[in-house]
C-alpha cells in the first residue's frame, strides 16, 4: 500500500495522525491563543514529526484553516429539510450552537485572525468563506428548484451570519428567540 | 502643578507622552499584529517608562482599549446633521471607510482579539462596545426627539455595523452603494 493509498484509508493510520494532529491545535488554541504556538508545538503535541505536517499541510495556516473547515462541517453541516424555512432555521441555530460553544470563539476568532498573517493566512481565510458559501449557496439553489423565492447567500451572510458572529465577538449571547427573529426577516 | 494637574492640562508632558505611547501601539500592531508584543515593548518604542503605562493604563489590555476608543473618535465621530438618514448614512460611510483603511482591519481584530486575553481583554471589549452604544443611542435618541421613526440601537448594530464588520474580516470590501443599501434597509 503506497502513501496515497493510505492517506485515502479511512481508520488507517494516516486518519489517526490527522486526528491527533487536529485535537493538537483546538488544545493549543484553548490553552494559549491563536497566533502563540508554532508547527513544531503542534508536531511535538500530537506526537509526530514536524516534517509530517509540512508534508500533509503545507504551512500552519494551511492547517488551521483545515482545522476550521472540518470543525464547521462536523458541527453545522447544512441541512436538507425539504424546506428553505426549514433549511435557515436549522443552519442558523447550528452555527448560532457552534459559536456559542466550548470552543466556538476561540475558533471564531482564528478564521478572523488568519487573514492577518500574510498570503498564506489569506488564501486559508479564503478557503473557509469559499467553501461556505459553496454549501450555502446549493441549499439556496435547491429551494429555488422546488419553486421557493430564496435570498441570495450574501443576504445570508449580511443579515443572519454576521450579526451572530457580531454579537458572539463582542460576548452578547444569543437566544434562539434572537436567531429565529433574523431567519424570519430575511425570509 | 501636581500631578493631577499636569495629566489634564492638554498640550502638557502628559498629552505629549499619551500620544507617544498610542503612537507606539498602533506601530506595534502594524508590525506585528495584536498579541505579539508587551508593555516593555511599547514603553521602549514610545521613549517612557514601563511604571508610566503601568500607572496611567493599569494594564496592556486597558492601553489597547484607549488606542481603539480614541482612534474610533477620532475617525468616526457621530454625526449630527439634523436627520435620522443624513446621520446614518454619515455615519456609516464614516466607520466604511475607518474598517477599510490602513490600520482599519489590524483595529478591528484587535478589538475581537482583546476578548480572548482573560478578565481584563473582556473589560476592554466591553469598554469599546459601552462607549460606542452610548454615542449610537444619543444620535437615535435625538431622531426621537426631533419626531422621527428612530430604529433601535440593536438594530443598527445587527444589520448596519455587523455586515461591514464581517465583510471587511473576510476580505470582501465595501462599496458606497452597498454600505448605502444596508442604511436604507433599516431606515
Amino acid at each position: 500500500m503506497n502513501e496515497r493509498e493510505r492517506a485515502r484509508r479511512p481508520g488507517g493510520r494516516s486518519a489517526r495522525v490527522g486526528a491527533q494532529v487536529h485535537q493538537a491545535v483546538t488544545d493549543l488554541i484553548n490553552e494559549r491563543g491563536y497566533g502563540n504556538f508554532t508547527v513544531g508545538d503542534v508536531a511535538a503535541r500530537a506526537g509526530v514529526a514536524d516534517s509530517s505536517i509540512y508534508r500533509r499541510w503545507g504551512s500552519l495556516e494551511a492547517l488551521l484553516s483545515d482545522v476550521a473547515l472540518t470543525r464547521l462541517n462536523a458541527q453545522s453541516p447544512m441541512p436538507d429539510t425539504g424546506s428553505l424555512a426549514g433549511d435557515l432555521r436549522t443552519y442558523a441555530a447550528q452555527v448560532a450552537r457552534e459559536i456559542t460553544g466550548p470552543d466556538g470563539l476561540a475558533l471564531l476568532r482564528l478564521a478572523f485572525a488568519l487573514s492577518g498573517t500574510g498570503e498564506q493566512g489569506v488564501q486559508a481565510r479564503d478557503a473557509i468563506r469559499g467553501e461556505r458559501t459553496r454549501q450555502l449557496q446549493s441549499m439556496l439553489d435547491r429551494a429555488r428548484e422546488r419553486g421557493e423565492d430564496a435570498p441570495d447567500a450574501f443576504e445570508v451572510l449580511d443579515h443572519i451570519m454576521a450579526p451572530m458572529y457580531i454579537r458572539v465577538l463582542f460576548g452578547m449571547g444569543l437566544t434562539p428567540d434572537y436567531v429565529d427573529g433574523l431567519v424570519d426577516r430575511v425570509l
